[in-house]
């Protein structure tokens, strides 16, 4: 299956896409939630659509999709967990995972406008991997880690370098600013995701090709990820973990390139589909 | 005024206390929350009581006192922020706040009991004042935050010192833990509060003092950080703004002290009332 969120800002409606069509589910469920992910959603919505699929209705037109879950009560990031990343930023290869955690109020849509904040002069960008968590989950075991899986999304984890190397804080002072969490355009079920630890993922900036990598080469592992993260807070349904990314993002180049109003980011992973983003700086409509 | 919420863990009720009297206001309100707070719930609680005062129910007994805000989307931290605790952690004292982001989910009571986490040998206490956001907050100036605040609360930011320092991560590693972020009593509204930045600040473990400070040492103000953590992200109504606690934690000890289980804590600040708690080992009931 494949979840979306579509329509206004703060307004979204859950539905689904099947064959390229989408279906309001919204008569039947309330949103893709902390609560429908707690409630067995997903296996509610199998049922819906084996039950009621005929029934729903299609929502055609060009809409704006949200990001497919609801404000999560945190996301969680992975960093530096591709070598060729690690190396790009000047960072050690990490012995155990890097983890921080990312405001929630950056949440967005897969193909809303990034806004590059205030007195930011190295806005970036970072395609990524993302798991969203089915069930409440406290130092779990690796071998465990699927039956707490809910889904997939893709993410681009954007990142305001000066503000998490030059600000005098930790990463979270440049991870959680507003539209940094472009999340979508789908969940899609485990069932689709047979081998997330070998999917290209790929982000062009004004179609120029900037990162071109797989996810085989993550230093730690998505369950791996997942299950080391619950033996430090306790991750609840609906919450995001987000993987890593691998090389070419912009502050690995030489010289290093930042965002720039007017600039265009289309980036994807193999079965979660793509976004496509317009920056924009603060203030701009 | 004082709010409470009390009650059985995650079936808390919302109450005010009023020269030592706790009253039940559930009937009109439904939680100290983020639609609380969105909504001028302040205002509507202030006009509750000055019409239905003799109307409210009193709560007798030895009730549990919960966290009097219910899980905030986020609590954002400021860590070094008192000369002479960066000094006892052997950090340079910072030029400009440091910030990290505590998981919601270690939100706890007052005087629930500490767990001290799986593979934990270094857990440790952190007295801090810390702000309630009444209003959503994005890029505000200093002068202008006395309007964005809906109370004050005192916050034991619990810490476990080898996960933040030790296992190559961000803070957030070892800030987080289940039960890490025991908030209360009560939330104190700011007319109540006429100077924040000259109150006591203490904890004792097992009856001996070791925090003794005073507000008054903080390296950046209360105002200021709460007006600068919006620089970075938007605080929503509801969240929690914690300042930095004093010398006295374990980790600033020769030799250092962490928490072991039985280990009772108390602290305060002066207005903010005080909590107790006693420290278990994982898995203990």
């Amino acid at each position: 299956m494949k979840l979306i969120r579509y329509g206004q800002a703060d307004q979204e409606k859950p539905g689904v896409l099947i064959d390229d069509t989408r279906y309001d589910v919204s008569a039947y469920i309330d949103d893709y939630n902390e609560t429908f992910f707690t409630n067995n959603g997903i296996q509610r919505l199998e049922t819906l659509l084996a039950d009621k699929k005929s029934d729903l209705i299609k929502v055609a037109g060009d809409i704006r999709l949200g990001s497919p879950i609801a404000r999560p009560s945190k996301i969680v990031c992975v960093g530096l967990n591709y070598t060729d990343h690690a190396i790009e930023v000047g960072a050690k290869i990490p012995s155990e995972p890097v983890i921080f955690i990312k405001s929630n109020t950056a949440l967005n849509g897969p193909n809303d406008a990034i806004t590059i904040p205030q007195g930011s002069e190295k806005t970036d960008w970072e395609t990524e991997l993302a798991v969203v968590i089915g069930k409440k989950a406290s130092y779990i075991k690796e071998a465990d880690v699927k039956n707490y899986i809910a889904g997939y999304v893709l993410h681009n984890d954007v990142s305001e370098r000066a503000f998490m190397f030059e600000r005098n804080g930790t990463w979270d002072k440049g991870k959680g600013c507003d539209t940094f969490a472009p999340i979508g355009p789908y969940i899609v079920t485990p069932d689709e995701m047979p081998d997330i630890d070998n999917l290209h993922i790929w982000l062009k900036l004004n179609g120029e090709l900037m990162q071109n990598g797989t996810t085989a080469d993550m230093i730690f592992k998505t369950h791996y990820l997942v299950a080391y993260i619950t033996q430090f807070m306790t991750l609840l349904p609906g919450d995001i973990v987000s993987t890593g990314t691998p090389a070419g993002s912009g502050i690995g180049l030489k010289p290093p390139v930042f965002l720039k109003p007017g600039d265009i980011m289309e980036l994807g992973i193999d079965g979660l589909g793509s976004q496509r983003q317009t920056v924009q700086a603060y203030g701009q409509v």
